[in-house]
């Protein structure tokens, strides 16, 4: 094997490890995902699986990047070349509802998850968190801020909008995840485009 | 020792029990509660621990039913007495802030973290959680329908606004336990009396 196809292939079984470490977390949480399951449902040893990463907590570290990779993909690089504005936004939401509601994660969304399960355990992993997520509200809250520009006011303020389309999404993933309630996905997309202010 | 004394005082151990789970389970999750540290910190057996209650899970059923008594009696109790309505919607919001605010669980929302927890683990907790959500979520929308039976319209539908309200107490959440944002219950507060029609 050349030391070109070996890197490869070491990416690529880093990639296929990090994979499953999302769905175990997804499911279990990050702290509750144990070495040794993942281990035995890649067929690896704790050794084997670890070893690309140096240490467990920096594959949960990778796992935790990895999901916002997969939220990126879903919900904000669709919106590539459209101007911020009133348009812009309602792709926003619209993507973001949807992600919700054919979840690529089979716990729901891993971010609200993961936010509840690390913000009250200091580390590394809650910092790098806290840092994601206070990056994604200073993103919607200037989007929210250009669609307002654009739409007759008065407004709330930018920051409250933010808040509130956060809150609800968090509040459809629970309906969906917990309560399975069918309505929720269209009564959040409802709410959201009336919250940022939105036509009909 | 009377056997009357002797109940009374396996009723006070099985509340320190209850108690001390619940704060465990706050900052580490009902599942992430283990019976030995537990047993540790109140120096007593694992099986003086669990013997009480007959087995682990039904040891953190009695730390969730215990959780939703704290929530009640932080923000539920206070309004007994006030008829449905306007005030008492808005007492209702004020309480769930200071709830938020200067949380009795030390890991935030007791019930916010434990729905991200149990919604993909199925079984009697992740049933009596959901009950107990879908319950809340019922007099909820009662409360905000009765307010706005009492205020010049139009409304948004009271399922709506419930969803709203549920979700800005999540997004408060977060940003006081996760962000440590020092505006977050002041915008909460606004938010939910705007979303839920009162006057500002």
């Amino acid at each position: 094997m050349s030391p070109r196809h070996s890197a490869a292939e070491a990416a690529r079984t880093r990639e296929r490890i990090v994979r499953a470490a999302v769905l175990d977390a997804s499911r279990l949480g990050l702290e509750g995902l144990t070495v040794g399951s993942l281990a035995q449902r890649l067929d690896m040893s704790k050794a084997g699986l670890v070893g690309p990463f140096g240490s467990r907590e920096r594959l949960l570290m990778a796992a935790l990047e990895q999901a916002c990779q997969v939220f990126r993909a879903a919900v904000v690089d669709p919106l590539e070349g459209l101007p911020p504005g009133p348009e812009r936004l309602a792709r926003f939401i619209d993507g973001w509802v949807d992600y919700l509601a054919d979840c690529p994660f089979p716990g729901g969304c891993f971010l609200t998850a993961a936010s509840s399960e690390l913000d009250g355990r200091p580390g590394p992993l809650r910092d790098r968190l806290r840092e994601i997520v206070a990056a994604g509200r200073r993103a919607l809250a200037a989007e929210v801020a250009a669609a307002q520009a654009a739409l007759p006011g008065p407004h709330r303020p930018a920051e409250e909008v933010a808040t509130t389309l956060v809150g609800l999404s968090m509040a459809a993933n629970q309906e969906i995840q917990l309560l399975e309630d069918p309505s929720a996905a269209a009564r959040a997309r409802e709410a959201m485009r009336h919250a940022a202010g939105l036509p009909a």
